[in-house]
């Protein structure tokens, strides 16, 4: 599948989507009226793809997604078990944070969320975990440099990482605050061809055209992070890939002349 | 869940406990005056937890919990395996490690769990475990420095590493002068606000309110020291995060101003 | 099993064989012409036991076979899931990469394994992943030195690394100049004796006398990789074995006077 | 259960000997006369147990185990997979290696553990694996230090590694010669009280009273390994134990003063 906005998705609802549908029907017997029922089945599939890659410990991470037609989010609850998780434990918000529907606390990293759809316009979906090894750069204020293709095909530059907020950014609207730096990251860097990025001393967040390309961006991102962990450990003074290599690859995935995957079909 | 103490508990019982209704039912058939039967289930289901989270390798490692009403502390046996463990091989001895109910040795670690119980007042069970990389930062004999919110979401400082013990603590009530050595490591530091510590040359122990707590204090502390880990293996100068950033996370989860999870409920 | 060009087979296709021959049949009645089905099957379960062992993500990874009798290759389609991937999914092709059966784009790697089978006459499968410690040596340019028996058994030489290919090597025909590149990093080792390779700041090949030989060489060349790596960060002056120990190893298990495995069976 | 004597047990065969059970009536049924059925039993656990425990690839590594009373040896067969082996796959053979009951050949590896039987008269089996830490340390040919206690609890002093075999020892009699090796790296240390070896450039061996004790062995060192590996790359001028400490953890477990696990019992 190739989406509009050029973007390649490979993630399969296949299995998830049938098994959620049982849920689903649940939900919507249960609660007729409730919005957004099928993009809550996406964020929570979003949510449960980070745990089923191992990105997750007990109820870290938190993926979103937006229904950029009726300005709404939908996030994972704060705290809350994964393995319990239905659709209807999701919280719908509006782009200032209100809550429109839902009964439990939001994610606490709600605002955060909240700048990057404001700022990234075509984003339909983000991602935030605490996966070890992005963490790992995120902890020592590195970007992570692009040392092969895996990296290339998926984030056309280095990953970036933020500077670190000041004592007043950390005492007042510390996760607002959070998204700003994040966007100032991304002042000379493309948030499209660059879909991550590491918050100093914290983590990962990632995004993507909807909850399941944000999801399938952290892992993506977890796996390079592994690798460019592994190639410094080799050799400290590896070099990243020159920029011939770094086009070829992110351009054969990407765009109009992608020749990676299945031809883009009409739905 | 946030118990009255201010701590968090994010561990999920509905599957272990309905596992262990069982087993329970069964024991107190078996064996009707059988002493403290639900801290007995709460300390075998934090055991248990260690295994699945693969901090333990065969029979290493043991979790225990206390009545403080009665007194009593409630523990692993030692050397059985976790596969066939049940409530009624757990062993109750009292502050004195006298044993008062059950037919097993308990865990040669016992005295160790005594002195904390008797020396932090608060907490209502204690965790121990060989968990690889807590482990090999206790044998090179190095706190954990916090490199990052994920740390200072769980431990309000650097988890200490204890002072080895010299050869008479060794050759006499060794494990007793473990916990000696572990009470002095906390002599300038918080044991509620950093729930955890490295005993040199050997591993770790964490504490909790309860021993569920202990046991997911055990988990995260074993997260923690992976990442830091791989932090100084990008970056030998990786520092340490701010104060301000550390209060910030720290607090955003424990304390009266929590806003992480969802709101305490009245039990 | 040894074939009859001296390769010790211990690929067992019993378990996975049955469950395919569901599919197979299945494909036989759907398709009765489809072309090569018994090749379609090998390079299925190929595919298949990179994704068991974990030396792939999502879709990345591919392999193929060729039939030498008829001088055709069936090969992966490119970016469709594992799970749902079935024999008549796979895509034959002539040896200029002409499509000859299937309706899903090749592997976008197909060129790469097309230059190998050209050049290495006796190779009956190719692949390719993105294993994460083989692609990290590759993405240090540095060849993966012979530290171990492990090693000898399996490639009788270091595993060489690809020259970086030039920008106009990059610019056109990419994937067919990688396989140029490759087979170029064997003009002074035999291809028989060191079945794989690393392509600069991309990733390994490996490959064998069938398709299921070529996933078991990618496998082991993952492992032989993380010993290697282990083996640097024990001690970065660590020396590869002598060449007595090498060829000793090497010969107990190929050729006429292997003597490890069970003696080869007239089939 | 600690045995005559003075080793510690663990394992639990509570499971597999029910599972084995199953093909050990019908091995009987079978093959009525087939020599040794318990211990064959036994060293078919002891070679799944290195696969459960993630020891070995493939068809990678061997237990075996002996009868002191009768004089002779069961061992794995090369190259089978681990899967569909049963007792009756397993080969007997003297203490020179000749074959007394068994259609298949015996693993490569079998004249190594000839010596070792015969130089070590207290021993009841013998595991060699591959691990990949164990290995490591193997490759660079450095003894592992003793940094812990989980050392300690096991191994009296740090893991030898043998010299390495001259190219005449290579030549003939390679695997005899291994063993020679292994011995003469025991010449100052008790093959008791450290039950495992690494062979320079190979791998480790490990041993016990009877192969579920070698297997166990090989679990404990791959996981000292792993925990030496990551101290020193936490800290490269770790040090090791003192004497005191690591007196006191290995008499807690063994011997007659042993106080880890539970009383002996009598059969």
């Amino acid at each position: 599948m190739i989406d509009k906005s050029g973007y390649v998705h490979y993630f399969d609802f296949s299995n998830s989507k049938r098994l959620l549908a049982i849920d689903a029907n649940l939900s919507r017997k249960n609660n007729p009226s409730m919005l957004l029922p099928r993009l809550r089945e996406e964020v929570l599939e979003a949510n449960l793809e980070l745990v089923r890659k191992g990105l997750v410990l007990y109820t870290f991470g938190n993926a979103s997604g937006i229904s950029r037609d009726q300005n709404l989010v939908v996030i994972k609850p704060s705290g809350v078990p994964y393995e319990t998780m239905k659709p209807e434990h999701l919280i719908v918000t509006d782009l200032d944070g209100k809550i429109v529907e839902g009964s439990l606390r939001p994610s606490s990293d709600l605002p955060t969320h909240l700048v990057l759809y404001r700022a990234f316009p075509e984003i339909g979906g983000v991602a935030h975990t605490h996966s070890e090894h992005a963490t790992s750069w995120a902890q020592a204020c590195k970007p992570i440099p692009c040392f092969g293709t895996t990296h290339a095909d998926y984030f056309h530059a280095p990953v970036p990482v933020t500077e670190a907020l000041t004592d007043s950014e950390i005492a007042s609207e510390y996760e607002k605050n959070t998204g700003r730096a994040i966007v100032r990251a991304f002042e000379k860097t493309s948030y499209a061809s660059v879909p991550a990025v590491l918050v100093a001393n914290h983590g990962p967040f990632a995004w993507g055209p909807d909850p399941a390309a944000a999801a399938h961006n952290a892992v993506i991102l977890e796996a390079v992070a592994r690798m460019a962990y592994f190639t410094i450990n080799i050799d400290r003074a590896a070099k990243p890939i020159g920029g011939g290599l770094h086009d070829k690859h992110h351009l054969r995935k990407h765009g109009s002349n992608a020749y990676y995957g299945q031809a883009k079909e009409k739905k």
